[in-house]
């Protein structure tokens, strides 16, 4: 059975996985952006913005291993673009241009259907209307035995977490302050959901926490 | 002016800073310790403790950093001890048998009086009963111009950040799940409250982050 997990998820020092106000020029809400400098850095990301450079270390290794055997993801709709409410067209194909960084198929939450998307590089966005756990059934089912990854946003992954579907978390604690935005943790015991660390990796920029049941 | 500052204070990766259900079998609460296992390997714990051995590094020096230039302590009364109510006697002296780890003034927030208590080694104990600013000022006229030393617990460090009273935070971000206790942070925003990191130390067992106005 495929493994359900979130990889590479950056959270700061008070818990938050977003900051607020998420809109088209904030697309990780306010300040949100600072969650990744540990990311941005790192030459896995450049390459995936298909540059050259950054820097090689831990951070860099993790964030490549995040990708590993991943054979489909789930996205919430806000991790696919700003837009609220019934699509008005197609035109808006994601936040990554024509070569997104997945190469799996992609299932996104939304309360809104459209037609799938198919985009460079072996991408193809699905719009899942009926659920999360239609969701996973039907990443599960497209990984054929590879692991689904949970790619966010906060409030997906709380609902998987809600919901028991989870099987394992690589968080990435990241030295801010956010003090407001989408809280990963509020309202939750991890540990009465029988999560706890099995390993933890200091990075150059952030410390990495692996958690499971 | 004195600086008054937390140093070396566990913080959960759920935001707790003690366990839940503190007594005097769990002094800082139920699975609390686990929050200190990135102090207790260190060299400068054990030497506390009376004992040799113990792991240097990065930990042992940012506890060991944690103790310069202090002048004075101030703790709530839970770690002092586990009596509620009405000192019964004088009979409980601290946690920490006749030679505690402060060897300064103690000023132990209480809402009932009790004389002062001369330790071994230069700690004194000094039971106030007026309130946080009144124990601050105490001890900032004990410091004699070295720092003030927020030593908790929680529900101390809490009112001092809500009075706007703490220049710098020390926290040691221990890679554990508490899912309950005492939080730290939850319902204040220390960004709105003018905190930001200004320097991260990756420990061997704990990231560190030190936060100031």
């Amino acid at each position: 059975m495929s493994k359900v997990r979130v990889a590479a998820f950056s959270v700061s020092l008070d818990g938050f996985g977003a900051g607020p106000h998420q809109d088209l020029k904030n697309p990780l809400g306010v300040r949100g952006l600072e969650l990744h400098t540990w990311i941005v850095h790192t030459e896995m990301f450049k390459k995936m913005q298909g540059q050259s450079g950054g820097k090689r270390g831990v951070d860099n290794d993790l964030v490549s291993q995040s990708f590993d055997n991943v054979g489909a993801w789930i996205l919430g709709r806000n991790m696919f673009g700003p837009i609220r409410g019934p699509w008005k067209d197609d035109s808006w194909k994601g936040w990554w241009g024509t070569n997104p960084p997945y190469h799996t198929p992609v299932f996104v939450l939304t309360h809104y259907g459209r037609a799938s998307l198919s985009m460079e590089g072996g991408t193809t966005f699905y719009f899942v209307t009926d659920g999360i756990e239609s969701a996973l059934k039907k990443a599960k089912e497209a990984a054929q035995g590879k692991e689904v990854r949970i790619g966010g946003g906060v409030s997906i992954i709380r609902q998987y977490l809600a919901a028991g579907l989870i099987d394992e978390m690589h968080l990435a604690f990241a030295p801010v302050l956010l003090g407001e935005g989408e809280h990963l943790f509020k309202g939750m015991n991890l540990h009465d959901f029988g999560f706890a660390p099995f390993k933890t990796v200091m990075g150059e920029n952030a410390m990495h926490v692996f958690i499971r049941k």
